[in-house]
């Protein structure tokens, strides 16, 4: 009974903030008033209400009052009261540790679980994972734990980004970092390329967007998983 | 009195192993016999067997023998008798993890304190900074701590990389993550490019290579060091 929404970005090239993204997040919201903003992650070190701000106008458009969950005294109840959440991108790192300091994590994957609809993008998508330990982002914080909500049976890659030819730059690859991570633990990851989303919808989990997903399994040739296909992994 | 190399990568695009760093290796290790690999890093989750072989191969037409610290069945007695010491790149998270979990990274920093020769690349360079905080690598395993050995005042940016022109990825630029760490601690970050290294010779710190540095301090604008500069931060 679940309903979620993880999108690998929030913003497209040239586009604005969440407008891919509108028609999908009508229909996640359907039904719904308000929706929880968690602003966490922080994007380029911004503060909790100027990320809400930003966010909040895009869904007064679509017809959705936002409200910020650092405006809450508490916190947990104000999951376990709400109707709907947004995660927002930025790092995950300081996500995760927000998350696991104020004992977050949990009540936000019970409630998500009883089927109230949850929106990730980027980092927010990252915690839909198993662990937060297939991020990109920097370590810029010591969070306890990289555990994270286990929405879907395995990790997630978002940003995804193919080897760019001909660029003589040594650092690893995507794929090579995703491969050193199967060395240490025996999970799938889905690279979910800018401009696509997974859909949970009960326990069913699609891929959605404009992109084919790209699907690494332990000691298994990667492959393309194509839009509208059911991910089983 | 310290005597130590912090390469950004092992390895130029087009080039051999280690290839453009002999020179200074050659005076840096000048007087040893022995050095002491260090091979926790584990690029693309190579075994330590394997990828001190590789480094063995370098080191013995160099002129030196290379023997990994996995081999000593008390790494912290062979660091403490060792004559010299490189640790070479892979994840940064798994290197420091290991060092931590074996009660080495402080023993290392000791001798390497009291000028016994220590060259890293890449994740061995980030290990000279004051955290693994600014590492490009993803967080494959958990480690106790990201604290390494500060044998400089500020951290590395190994492998730094300018923005790509005309890219429509929307993920963060290099300089973005750099500012959102700083955004949590006020400790400069050098962006060290593919080509050049830091040479520590006693307590002189200067810039060597093939590219200037890029310099980025809590609400400065960042800025390039030259090659051939010493570096006061």
């Amino acid at each position: 009974m679940k309903n979620v929404l993880l999108a690998s970005t929030s913003t497209l090239h040239g586009e604005s903030y969440l407008s891919y993204l509108l028609p999908v997040m009508k229909e996640l919201f359907a039904g719904v008033t308000e929706v929880i903003f968690i602003p966490y992650a922080r994007p380029g070190g911004i503060s909790h209400d100027a990320y809400t701000e930003k966010a909040a106008g895009v869904f007064a458009a679509a017809g959705f009052t936002l409200r910020g969950l650092h405006t809450f005294t508490q916190p947990a109840d104000a999951i376990r009261n709400g109707q709907a959440f947004f995660t927002g991108g930025g790092n995950t790192f300081l996500l995760v540790k927000q998350l696991h300091d104020l004992g977050l994590m949990d009540v936000l994957r019970t409630e998500v679980e009883k089927g109230k609809p949850y929106m990730g993008t980027s980092a927010g998508s990252n915690i839909g994972g198993v662990n937060m330990q297939t991020t990109n982002d920097m370590p810029i914080v010591y969070p306890p734990s990289f555990q994270t909500m286990g929405l879907i049976p395995f990790n997630l890659n978002p940003h995804y980004l193919d080897p760019i030819p001909d660029l003589p730059h040594m650092g690893e690859t995507r794929e090579t970092r995703i491969r050193e991570f199967q060395v240490q633990q025996d999970l799938p990851v889905l690279g979910l390329r800018e401009g696509s989303w997974i859909r949970i919808k009960d326990k069913r989990i699609t891929l959605e967007g404009a992109l084919s997903a790209r699907i690494f399994e332990k000691d298994k040739e990667a492959y393309e998983l194509e839009v509208g296909k059911e991910i089983v992994l």
